[in-house]
C-alpha cells in the first residue's frame, strides 16, 4: 500500500470543497514548525526528512484506494478524479536531519497549490513528530554517555514499524548500533546483541548456558550475568572463557553498585579487558548519573522508543501564506487564543560567534551574512533533490551539537539554548 | 517485506547458540505479562491480538532477509537454513481483545519448541505493548466521555503506520471514529473530519471559507469557529447555514467557557440541534472536566497516540517452562533484583460475585467453576483460529467495563480495580 491513506479524512473533505469554488488552485505556502520545545528541552533534533522524501515520491492514489474513498462517500467524484492524477509538483525546503531547532524554528516550507499542498499535512506531521521526538531524546542520551556506546534496543516497546524508525534516529544522533534487524536492513544502521534471561533459563544450567553461547558465538559474546546470582555468573564466565570474554551484561539492581562489584571482580580474575554493558530502564539522566561507574556501554530500550517522557515533538504544519483573488501571495495567520501563529514565507539562519551559535534569525526575505542558511532545497517541482546518506546527517549532528553553547547539554527543564530572533 | 525482520538480534544469536547445542529442540513456554499498570491505572486493555495473528501469518524469512543476514554475518549457515524453513508450528493461547487485564494476567501463553517460540518475542511485544497502551487510554477517555462520542484524530502525532493501530485500539475501546483513512479502509472504522484553520485563511474571508464548506459538504457538516472572533463566526454561520447547522468546532481558549458562549449564541439564533464538538489537546482528565459544558462531542488527538502519558505497556516475554533433559516440563524463573517472575504454565480466570469481577485468578493448572475463562486458543499447531470481527471486541470491551467495579474507573492513580490471586 502506498502511503496516500496514511491521511485524516478532512484534508480531502476541504480539497473537495476548495476545487468547487476555486480556491483549490491558489498558490500556498506551508510551514513546520514548534511552538514550543517538550519538556523544558534546550533543543529538538530534525530527523525524519529522508523518510518523508520516500513516503512523497510514494503519495499516489491507487485504484483501490479510490474505490474504498468511493464507497465510503468521503469526497465527490471532481475530487477523485483529481486525487486519481495526484502528484506533488511543488517545492520543499527543509532543515537538514541532524540538525537542532528551536521554537518557531521553520523546519520545512512547502509551496504549492493549496490542493498539492494541504493533502501532505498528516505524512508531513506523523513522520516528522515522531522521528523529531526520538532523535531529540536520542541526542541527550549521547551526550550524556560520552564516549561509551550506546545500543538501541528498544522495539518491544513501541509499534513494530515505529521501531525502525526509532533505531534510525538514534543512530543518527549517535547511538553506536540497535538491535532491530530491520533498521539495519533498510538503513545500515550496524546491529548488535546480547542475550535474554530465556537462553540461560532454557539450559539446564547457567554454566551450560554460557558455554554453549561462547562455543557458538565466540569469546567477544555479552554473557548475561543477572539471571540468578551476578558475583556467582561472573566467576564462572570467567572460568569458561578465561581473559578474553568480550562482556557481561547487567539488567537489574543497582546498576552503578553492581557495576562496580563486578568491575573488581573481572579484574580480580585478570579479565581487564572484559567490558560491563549495563540496561534497564535507562534514560538520559539514569545514564548520567553512571558517568562516574565503570561502565563501558549502554543499551537504552522504552526511553528512547517513547521520546524519554515526550513522546511527540508537537510540531504543527500551518498555512502561512496564500495567493488572493488578485494573484499575489498574502501572509495570513489565525488569532486563536493561545495558539499564535507568524504568517509570511520564511527563511531561516543560524548565527554564530567564534564558533558558538547565538541565535535562530528567522526572517522575512532571503539575507546574506546573517549565518548560516537552515533550509535546504528538497523539493524541486515535484523531483525530490535533497536526498542525503544517513551517514552524512549523523555527520552533521555531531557538529551541530559541538556548536550549541554548553548549556544546552544541560538536563534540567529550562529556555531553548539559543533565542529564535524573528526579523 | 514480512515481518520476520522486525525482530532484535538476539532472537537469532541465541537460536544460534541453542542449535548447536541441541538445546533449541526443547519444548517452552513463553508468557506474556505485565509486572504492574503504567502510571497508577486500574486496568489494562488487551489490544493488538487481531494484528498479531495477521503478523504471526506473514512472520517468514524471505530470500532477502536471509541474504542481508548472511552478508551482516549475524548468523552461521545452519541457522539461515532453519530461519529459511521457519514456520510457527506451535499453540498461542491469550486474552481476547477488548478484555482486562490486571498485573499478573498471562494475556498471551506461547507454546512450541525454544527456537520457534523465542524468535516471535520482539513481535509479539511490539504489538500489544504499543496496542494496549494506547486501549488502556482510550478506555477512560470513553468512560470519561459517557454518551457523547469521540473522534479520534491523533495521526498526525505519531509514527504514521502506529497511527493506523492508534485508530484501530481507539475505535476497539469505544471510540465512534477516526480521521485515519487507513484505519478506515483496513480495519474498517468510521472515518470523520471537520475542517482546518488552512481551509479558512486559504478564503478571502470567514464567510467565503464556510461558504465554500457547506456548499460543498452540506449543512450537516462541522464549521470551524475560532479562527479569527468565536462569536462572530458562529454568527456568520447561522446566518449562512440557518438552524439545520450540523456542528460547529472550538479548538483553543478555555473550551468549557466557550462552549458555554457558542451554546447560547446557537440557542438564540435558534440553531438548537447545532451540534459542539471540541477539540485540542485534551485528554481523559479534561474530557472528565468537561462533563458538565454543553459540548456534544470531542475530538482527541496527542494523548490517544502517546497513551496518554503512558505510551507503553511494559508488557514482557518470558520463558516460564520448558523441556528438561529428561523430556519433562520443568517451571522456570529468573532471580533477577526486583524483576520477580512465577514460573509454569499457566491458566486465567475472572472471578464475578453478582455480575462484579472481584478477582483475576491465576492458576497452574485448568480449573473448573472458578469464573469466566480468560485465555482462549487463538493458534493450534501453526494454524490462526482465533480471528474474530473488530465489532466482536469492541462489544466484549463494553461487556468487560460493565464488569468491573466502580473504583475501576477512578482517574486517580491507584491500585489495580481487583486483586491478582495466584493459587
Amino acid at each position: 500500500m502506498g502511503s496516500a491513506l496514511l491521511t485524516d479524512q478532512y484534508e480531502l473533505t476541504m480539497l473537495q470543497a476548495a476545487l468547487a469554488d476555486g480556491a483549490a488552485h491558489r498558490r500556498a505556502v506551508f510551514e513546520v514548525f514548534a511552538r514550543r520545545l517538550p519538556g523544558g528541552r534546550r533543543y529538538g533534533v530534525v530527523s525524519g526528512i529522508g523518510r518523508f522524501l520516500d513516503a512523497l515520491e510514494d503519495f499516489r492514489f491507487e485504484e483501490s484506494d479510490l474505490g474504498y474513498l468511493r464507497a465510503a462517500g468521503i469526497v465527490d467524484e471532481p475530487t477523485l478524479a483529481f486525487l486519481a492524477d495526484y502528484r506533488f509538483s511543488g517545492h520543499v525546503y527543509g532543515y537538514r536531519e541532524g540538525e537542532a531547532y528551536f521554537p518557531g524554528s521553520p523546519i520545512m516550507v512547502v509551496e504549492g497549490t493549496f490542493a498539492e499542498a494541504v493533502l501532505l499535512e498528516t505524512i508531513v506531521l506523523s513522520i516528522l513528530n515522531h522521528d523529531c521526538a526520538i532523535a531529540s531524546a536520542a541526542s541527550r542520551m549521547a551526550h550524556a554517555a560520552g564516549d561509551r556506546p550506546l545500543i538501541e534496543m528498544g522495539s518491544r516497546r513501541t509499534h513494530e514499524i515505529a521501531a525502525v524508525a526509532a533505531a534510525r534516529s538514534a543512530y543518527l544522533c549517535g547511538f553506536s548500533s540497535t538491535s532491530n534487524l530491520r533498521a539495519g536492513r533498510m538503513y545500515g544502521v550496524p546491529t548488535a546483541g546480547t542475550a535474554a534471561h530465556a537462553f540461560i533459563l532454557l539450559h539446564d544450567s547457567e554454566e551450560d548456558a554460557f558455554r554453549a553461547q561462547l562455543q557458538s558465538l565466540g569469546m567477544d559474546t555479552t554473557l548475561l550475568v543477572d539471571t540468578y546470582d551476578v558475583a556467582k555468573a561472573v566467576r564462572t564466565a570467567v572460568e569458561l572463557a578465561g581473559r578474553d570474554l568480550g562482556a557481561v551484561r547487567i539488567d537489574s539492581g543497582d546498576l552503578g553498585a553492581a557495576a562496580l562489584d563486578v568491575r573488581r571482580a573481572l579484574d580480580a580474575y585478570g579479565a581487564e579487558d572484559t567490558r560491563i554493558i549495563v540496561t534497564g530502564d535507562l534514560d538520559e539522566f539514569s545514564i548520567a548519573g553512571l558517568a562516574a561507574a565503570p561502565v563501558d556501554g549502554y543499551g537504552v530500550g522504552t526511553a528512547l522508543v517513547t521520546g524519554s517522557g515526550c513522546p511527540t515533538a508537537n510540531l504543527v504544519y500551518k498555512l502561512v501564506a496564500r495567493e488572493d483573488a488578485s494573484g499575489r501571495l498574502q501572509p495570513v495567520a489565525k488569532r486563536s487564543v493561545g495558539k499564535p501563529s507568524k504568517g509570511g514565507r520564511k527563511w531561516a539562519y543560524r548565527e554564530t560567534s567564534g564558533g558558538t551559535a547565538t541565535a535562530e534569525i528567522v526572517t522575512g526575505a532571503p539575507m546574506e551574512s546573517v549565518g548560516r542558511p537552515l533550509l535546504a532545497e528538497l523539493v524541486t517541482k515535484g523531483r525530490v533533490v535533497g536526498r542525503e546518506p544517513l551517514e552524512a546527517a549523523r555527520e552533521r549532528h555531531r557538529a551541530t551539537l559541538a556548536e550549541l553553547p554548553p548549556a544546552a547539554h544541560s538536563l534540567s527543564p529550562g529556555d531553548p539554548a539559543v533565542p529564535t530572533v524573528f526579523s
